[in-house]
């Protein structure tokens, strides 16, 4: 037993979809960015600026209190960190989420990802070094990373390679994935800046599957502005277009109340549009209101 | 990260159920009232006599320490409280145990119910106020309530209404819940009187489910006297009658001695009668003995 | 709520097993002892030299962050300590892990057992008592134990005794134990000396089945020894033998280096030969290195 902390989020909300003529009524949709989470993390000093780190990351349904997926399935880790960097092994975020993923803004009706690939590894091994605003790493996985031991045998090896940086109201990220389960291969690169109240920001990553010619393309762009202290609007554009076949677009408008620096209200609308191969348009719209609370 | 209190409550016993002929020899049945439990809350000041609050609770088998149900089953709530009351939303106890689950007193052999509706709602608004002795409060649900995102789109509304006193050794509830999966409506009215030490209790439920006239009607009514400081006895009647169909009626003793504020022992027995519409009649008896600690 | 601990262990490597000609890699495989795991204990003062005590314990896989059994499927116990000893009830380690648990060294590639029956047992109330170094115990299972109440009303009753003590670089260790739900009965005998740096240590177990005349027989002896204050090195032998079946042999070398108390790596390496009823002998080896952190 030692120094233990546990964090976690609550997000529960009203989330309503309507797409291709048929209404559904949801709570706390299946997007990743919006779930609830609770966590466990410590670390400890071994002398001579080294330190052992653990950290357990699980989530859940706010709104039924039922496991999205299973138990610590955000971060498992255990490792070590110094001058040298930090080392972890166990489940984390992959390369693409590590380097594009602050280059998104949306949660529910907004919850679009900026690329295409697994957005965890298990059975990986993580080294990440910073150094001014410049934060780089790599993974590489045993087993295929994306599924952990469900696929034991069957993946080949995944890894993935980020970097990014933050400093002078400056953003730029890069990345490199390999999924060996799935068997994709995607890079991504992303930049924001602010102009003080404003940011705005845009990545573009391409997905090739193994042994074909299709690429799955997604281009994310957005922009936030503070209105007030505590209130924030932001809008987003996402397209996802996969070569010869379906593009999706879609865009938003987001406003963010802040009732402290832990607790929140926001509300989200959007529309999309699916356009099939055949010609087909099928458009929707979205709309979420939720309230967030970290402790 | 911030202040996160950890809580439970561990019970764990021997439970012996003799029903038609057959002898069941059981440690911590699938009553609810009997299961283990372990939560997570914590709240925060936002200023103005408003706080932020959260509620994370699930329970499991304490005899095998394995799920009774999913992660925080018992209650999954973020929201706000204040001079204008609470308002949370996800899961939590619905109208009907709000307002008449404080009217019964078994936990095993006598872990009786004094309604038929859900005892929980999900993806749900749940508003309450109190003043002195009173509370009340009502909760809406999409999705139907009480199955929460397994039904989602194929249940109707789901809500409930209660209000409680408890003062001067005087108790009074009454509760209205309509739940949006099972179809069924269902109000109950309870009352209790303490003087010093014997209380009484009675309460009284009526359920319909939508399109027929059957009513599932629910009669309970206890006394409990304290023995010692530390001692208490207490009996309990249950009858559950289906219009045109089965009827169960059970009824017990129990006796419960504490260790501390925290930590008891106790031992319940009951018997039970079932008649069916064709007029059999099955008897039979169960009893139990447990150690309950809450931490 | 009171004073809960918030403990555990991560425990994330990389294994490698060769058997019968394949080649398997694996991380954290499934041998109960190298899994993670997390627990939350606690206890009361009840005063006169009595406490009521909780402990639940879970594990799961590091390398994923996914449960490997059950919630809290390592302990699930609540009861008294004084005196006279301690008695929980729930589910915990049963008599032969109690009696000989000690007598085994390896983790992952050496995760060998020196008993073949069940670890734990559920629906359990345990005895202890300690005296200087000799601590005894027995266990009583409704339900069979090893299952808990997935095979209620099936299984016969479980039961156990153990006895351990170590003393003066001595240790002892012997145990029986009978599974419902297997329905089978072993004995065991262990010992143990230290001539320091070094020491010595061997178990055998001897489980029979109901109603057949086979027997298991587990033979495991280890050497382990200080290399400098961090480091240890040790090697294991182990026979599993069945009656006119197969037998498994194995033994390997282990490498240990503590970075502090709390934290260590180590790696493993070990070889296997199978020998079946009809004269095959198939051939293997394992290797594994890994990291473990206590919390």
């Amino acid at each position: 037993a030692s120094s233990v902390t546990m964090y976690g989020r609550m997000d529960v909300g009203y989330e309503s979809a309507h797409h291709d003529g048929k209404s559904v009524t949801q709570d706390n949709g299946t997007a990743n960015t919006n779930m609830s989470r609770f966590g466990i993390k410590g670390q400890e000093d071994l002398g001579n600026g080294l330190a052992a780190t653990f950290k357990l990351e699980g989530r859940f349904n706010g709104d039924t209190g039922s496991y999205a997926k299973d138990m610590f399935d955000r971060e498992s880790t255990v490792g070590l960190k110094g001058n040298f960097g930090s080392v972890r092994f166990g489940r984390a975020t992959a390369a693409l989420e590590n380097g594009l993923g602050d280059f998104v803004i949306g949660e529910r009706a907004l919850g679009f990802s900026n690329y295409a690939s697994a957005t965890r590894h298990s059975n990986s091994a993580f080294y990440d070094y910073s150094m001014g605003g410049l934060t780089a790493g790599a993974n590489v996985s045993t087993k295929g990373g994306d599924s952990g031991n469900a696929t034991e045998g069957t993946g080949k090896i995944g890894y993935g390679l980020y970097a990014k940086y933050s400093a002078n109201n400056f953003g730029l990220g890069a990345a490199y994935q390999r999924d060996g389960v799935a068997l994709t291969k995607e890079w991504g690169v992303a930049a924001s800046y602010t102009f003080n109240p404003v940011t705005l920001g845009a990545s573009y990553a391409d997905q090739k599957a193994d042994g074909t010619s299709t690429h799955t393309k997604t281009i994310n762009a957005f922009v936030s502005g503070a209105v007030t202290s505590n209130d924030t609007v932001y809008a987003q554009y996402n397209r996802v277009k996969v070569t010869n076949a379906s593009a999706v677009t879609a865009y938003g408008l987001g406003y963010n109340h802040a009732l402290s620096k832990r607790t929140s209200v926001y509300g989200e609308v959007a529309r999309n549009k699916r356009t099939s191969l055949t010609g087909e348009l099928v458009s929707g719209y979205d709309y979420s209101v939720a309230m967030r609370h970290a402790f």
